[in-house]
């Protein structure tokens, strides 16, 4: 039996497994990917130590951590059910858990640290899925390189829309920035925008019909007092936001917010004895969803099964 | 009048300093020196990003960052007083603060970040003062290559005492680890100890008095049963942790908790409006002091200082 698993490999789940393997606990990385949601920022210039670097490049120096501390981690699995483990002779309650993986394989820890993250919000288009690839994205910045001078629309108010507009600005012919109600984003990105000749906003609308044969052709906006509007675009980029990845948690009685986020206290600890978490999934740092900060749960998070687990061994 | 002054340039107050230029405020860090006690770290194992790095150059690093964002620092100062700042005809109530320098400067600001960090703490006999610098010193990370092939001692039993005695152990010829109780370090750190051949654990036995003419040449121990005993070194290395650098923050009400520690909320919020804090000064992260906690407590502190200018301005 592992002393820990950690759920999720983005900037949370490295550095609890950096923490954990000097803490000397027996430690098992499960992910499906390395770097999670990180690796979708075009440019980080706000974490220490790096002027101005990709998410991409940031994460794999961070996975070399992990391989120069030798924490054993298994990649391109989805964790599909955990389980509570009570088969400890010694004692009458539960141990443990057993974490089941889609390969068929399963694993026994007495500690968890849940940092799986958020998934992307979709628009909730019937025809979504199908323009999938097919000039819809999720994803600026895996897939702006492919609609260089093309027409495309970024959709949402964030940080994370206003840098995808940002970003294709200097790749395609024309961008349009669609956003609900006002934008949101850090004063520092806003002053970019006001710089950027080929971009257009289109303010109070919202992406209601998604047209094309085979690939995206148009997409329709709603109109307050006139109907609808279409826009020929050949790319529409999703950026409206996140969901928590917090279903596993929740199957197992960790308490969520009203938002479906982990409830965390401030050593990272959720309401179920021996689960731990950090990073986008938390409600750590005050909501702050950042690389820093979700580096910096994680730390705490494994600190916190470290004391956990050497309680009760 | 700036938007926010920062006091001190460790990791905390650094990656505040990099989150205020995000947010576009007109910022100021003041500091002693650039780095805090990060410097003294003799090899940082920990921070994602870097496999193996000294304190000295991962704090040359996050100055870059600063350096590229342009964010004004004035080092070398230490501030002496916080004034309450009320001048303004279009208020009542305190708008600010202002801060006095020991160059004689003074600056105003509408928001504050303290993050000060610690001192080391002293082992209070009465000719400590005496042997400073004269084989007597508190940095091992400084002072060890002086050191070569001298018999040294270490007082403490923390992290920091146990990484300066494996450091000592590579340079010097014999090391005495000496610590009151028993050793609290981390696991990875305590294989290490075990490994040191010329490394001699002194448990149970307190450093009651420093014996030589110009520089160290003796170490008196208590021994409890038989009075004292002496131990011949050419140098001490003290390290008994640190004391919070919170006199200023209580000369402004801010609340301290009853180890001198500035209370801080989940958002980094001090009990004074206006002043926010981060870092190892703070309570923050429960409690876990480092790097990696202290710069997510700095980006927590810089975005509740922002929001609380936006609020006022």
């Amino acid at each position: 039996m592992k002393d820990l698993i950690i759920i999720g490999a983005g900037p949370a789940g490295i550095t609890a497994g950096i923490y954990a393997a000097r803490y000397k606990l027996d430690t098992l990385i499960l992910s499906q990917s390395i770097g999670g949601t990180a690796n979708e920022a075009f440019k980080i210039e706000n974490f220490p130590g790096f002027e101005s670097i990709s998410g991409v490049e940031l994460m794999k120096k961070f996975k070399e951590n992990l391989d120069y501390l030798k924490v054993p981690i298994v990649s391109g699995v989805e964790v599909e059910k955990i389980g509570p483990l009570k088969s400890d002779i010694n004692r009458l309650v539960d141990i443990g858990f057993q974490i089941f993986t889609n390969d068929g394989k399963s694993y026994e820890t007495r500690a968890l640290i849940l940092a799986m993250g958020t998934q992307v919000r979709k628009l909730g288009l019937p025809n979504e899925e199908k323009f999938l690839g097919r000039g819809l994205t999720y994803c600026a910045t895996c897939d702006a390189p492919l609609f260089k001078n093309k027409i495309v629309a970024v959709v949402g108010g964030s940080d994370s829309a206003v840098t995808a507009a940002i970003q294709l600005a200097d790749i395609v012919q024309k961008v349009y920035l669609i956003y609900r109600s006002e934008i949101k984003a850090m004063p520092y990105w806003i002053e970019k925008l006001k710089t950027l000749k080929n971009l257009i906003e289109v303010s109070k609308r919202n992406v209601v019909g998604l047209k094309g044969e085979e690939s995206l052709e148009k997409i329709v906006l709603d109109e307050p007092l006139k109907g609808q509007k279409e826009l020929v675009v050949q790319g529409l980029f999703i950026e409206i936001g996140v969901i928590p990845s917090s279903l596993l948690a929740k199957s197992i009685g960790v308490e969520l917010n009203e938002r479906g986020y982990i409830v965390a206290d401030q050593e990272q600890v959720t309401s179920t004895e021996g689960v731990f978490t950090a990073g986008d999934i938390s409600t750590g740092s005050g909501g702050l969803r950042q690389v820093i900060t979700a580096c910096s749960e994680g730390a705490i998070a494994a600190t916190s099964a470290y004391r956990y687990i050497k309680k009760r061994t």
